[in-house]
């Protein structure tokens, strides 16, 4: 054969993979459905399992393999295999054992100390084990770099968005910092004046559930091969052939669990249909967590919150909850479209999300290159929010800089993420709408199947076959452009 | 260290019982929250770490770590816990990768098609699959029972009744024949007199789970530590830490559900309560198929269909299901203790069990000793029903010899298992009323924590540190003895 060490590595990925589908499901479960008294022995027998993988992944035959596969003959698509193989062997066997294991430990001892100093607003108490985990967070991105080449925080951020760097990031954050703040101001004074009538619950949590299974429907998930499910914090778990999302109920707030449930159904449907022919490679995998949150925020945002999706949501609401003031169709709409500074970045609104990303960003990235310390976070974190949102954080560290789970355990480098997806996820609808001239009129019709067809086409299919810029650009015509998230809002909110 | 080689054994069997954890839960998983689409690659992660932990059990370390360890300064406690190890190893260790491999495929074949070849009545279509199962389960206990020394089916036997001989089980189930099909008929004539009056239904299924859960919490199953789903086939699984147990409702019937809860209830207990101290070790184990049978019960039997029991039962069901005439104590009581015979072992009371097991177990004793072939068994099953039953299977397999998913997967050895359990739970039952001289009038009381707390002191905490044959005599006084099972049928029947 003329490939035998790619075959050869196929099978060692395939084998992860399939210890990967163990550890998903186990997770899932964990946050899912596991009673307390289960918790220390999932968690030993998942670290268990991940030393494993990780033994797996940096045997030195996988090394070896990647190398003598460099010179066998491939096809294109092999060759991005490869090379995704080659990233994650990277990722996994350039840093020390000792290392992996102290930022797990530190990682996890803040994050469950955390879970209570974050309701007593307890800074004094988390700082020392923020501490420590920006110690080995430092110590990890020292590391990278120096493979990499790169800054030390582009190497983190390359874990989540590979390619992106931090000065393409400047850039486009700039641009919406020169735009953003005026437009939130205007659409917020222009809302001022609406009279919106605010449904009146309760909303029961069953009849919730049944509206976000058929909502689900309507978005084309496919429940042969996943599962709606609750827990504390809604996510999109499980393997592309039995994909498991979840959501909270609350009975007196109707928007927060069915968009929640319409968010991860935009993850989901991108790990439903993931190219199945290459499942169990690096290849089949999603493309980076931008490209991830560009689906979920494609489905929440720019096709969910738009008013041809809401005036086909708005009947299915009244079925289960039945009619009042407050569901008019004007109303409705507007309800849904509400743009308001706060304080919580999971409850903005589109407008001034990219305000909590942005601070955040700028914040973690001095923080890991060393320009500031710990203890110098709650005060720049005002001073940003009084900047960028004209809130004040002092001393309410529960709902500033405390109120993440990502810094905890060290997941430096993901936030951008979240505007890097709207962005993308603008773009991205942006090109569909040109390439399919009846868009709008079939999303009137509530046909949305021309829209996810255009998404199979041009994002879900590919997996990792091309890098994120080469996908945005096949789909699109260009590379990121942060023009049409500001024409899409500009569209919808003045 | 003086018993270095028996301490790096312990750190295997912890690796392996953190896999067998992950394995649980996925199985678990499979059975009650997987969607159908996920089947296959569920199927091939499950593959993947059995092979693993078959490499790991197998290993050329553990052979020479078990034979070191023989040598070392051992407790009896970790003595016990060497012997089940060398067990375990020899079980795993004894046959060939290709025949292991051969079994599950031929078995998973044979178990996929009976799904519907069962509905069908197809024996034609069923048998060339099971007598492929048949021809490697005999190759499997030819090399079992040549390293044993004793009988083909003893050799697989051993695998779920560590201990049992069929030359003992002859002696037991031949004072059951001897005693039982009177019995049997003079409860039926007795009972032919009764006027019942039936519960009427529906009994909606949300209000029977929770019934099922206050039912549990009756008797002591710790929610910090376990769960109650719904599959179509009920059953016992998870950890030890984390139990789940499951049943499935039927609207009109309200005793199923009930009885299958109290009984995998029965089954819990005996997990969440095996010694903790010994997590991941062999010796915290269950003892054996037929001591957990007892477990399940002596819950369901012994306890639950007691009047004592029903008494406290009773005002649970009305408070979910209101009163009718078939709710007063002694209709409900006769009810719950109706015997019948019939063709379906899952369905049968425990006056007519044992002849379904006994049935089987000499059928399946005779095909893996080669007294018989599969092309035998329905004219013998026919034969034998009409002489313990006195009913007809004739070309009925649906209702006769393909009723069971046992032998589809090559389970030949488990049947015995039940009847043993039975026996058991009412040698049990009558010492722990001889050792608490208050027990009935506790019972009468609803207080069964003593009754609970000697099966903790005499069952539970012993994990595998004693052969069933100890264990029994430690807590009864004496080995099996069939006897207490006949006084229990008498005294609750006639
Ligand atoms: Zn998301
Ligand atoms: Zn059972």
């Amino acid at each position: 054969m003329a490939n035998i060490n790619y075959q050869q590595l196929t099978r060692t990925f395939q084998r992860l993979s399939r210890f990967s589908h163990l550890s998903s499901i186990a997770g899932w479960d964990m946050a899912a459905m596991m009673p307390p008294g289960g918790s220390q022995a999932r968690g030993e027998a998942l670290a268990e399992l991940g030393v494993l993988q990780h033994q797996i992944l940096t045997d030195k035959n996988v090394a070896n393999g990647l190398e003598a596969a460099q010179q066998e003959n491939l096809s294109d698509d092999e060759r991005a295999n490869l090379n995704e193989m080659a990233r994650a062997y990277h990722q996994a066997a350039l840093l020390p054992e000792s290392l992996v294991e102290a930022k797990s430990l530190a990682g996890s001892r803040c994050e469950h100390a955390w879970r209570t100093q974050r309701k007593n607003n307890d800074w004094q108490g988390f700082a020392p084990n923020l501490k420590e985990v920006v110690r080995l967070s430092r110590e990890e991105a020292n590391i990278r770099a120096e493979a990499s080449g790169g800054s030390r925080y582009d190497a983190l951020l390359d874990l989540y968005e590979p390619g992106m760097t931090s000065s393409r990031l400047d850039v486009l954050f700039a641009d919406l910092k020169s735009w953003l703040p005026d437009l939130l101001q205007t659409v917020v004074d222009k809302q001022a004046s609406r009279k919106l009538i605010n449904p009146q619950g309760p909303f029961p949590t069953e009849a919730q559930r049944q509206l976000g299974l058929e909502t689900m429907t309507l978005l084309g998930f496919d429940f042969n091969g996943g599962r709606l499910d609750v827990s504390t914090h809604p996510f999109c778990g499980g393997v592309p052939e039995d994909v498991r999302i979840t959501t909270r109920y609350d009975e007196n707030d109707l928007l927060s669990a069915l968009f929640g449930v319409i968010h991860e159904t935009g993850h989901a449907r991108y790990e439903q249909n993931l190219p199945r022919q290459w499942a169990g490679q690096p290849i089949a995998h999603a493309r980076s967590m931008g490209v991830h949150e560009s689906q979920s925020l494609f489905f929440e945002m720019q096709l969910g919150r738009s008013a041809a999706f809401l005036k086909h949501l708005l009947p299915k609401i009244q079925q289960h909850f039945g009619s009042q003031p407050a569901f008019s169709l004007d109303n409705f709409i507007a309800w849904s479209q509400t743009v308001e500074r706060g304080f919580i970045r999971v409850d903005a609104d589109e407008v001034s999300y990219p305000a909590h990303v942005i601070l955040r960003y700028e914040i973690e990235r001095a923080l890991i290159d060393g320009q500031i310390e710990v203890d110098d976070i709650p005060a720049l974190w005002d001073e940003k929010m009084q900047q960028y949102l004209g809130l004040s954080t002092e001393g309410n560290y529960r709902n500033g800089c405390m109120q993440d789970i990502h810094w905890t355990d060290g997941g430096f480098g993901y936030f951008p993420s979240y505007t890097l997806g709207a962005m993308y996820a603008a773009q991205l609808f942006q090109a569909a709408r040109k390439a399919l001239p009846d868009l709008d009129q079939n999303l009137n019709d509530g046909n949305f199947s021309p829209l996810f067809g255009w998404l199979q086409q041009n994002v879900w299919q590919h997996g990792s076959r091309f890098s994120t810029s080469e996908l945005i650009t096949h789909a699109t015509g260009e590379d990121l452009n942060s023009r049409y998230f500001r024409e899409h809002l500009t569209a919808r909110y003045l």
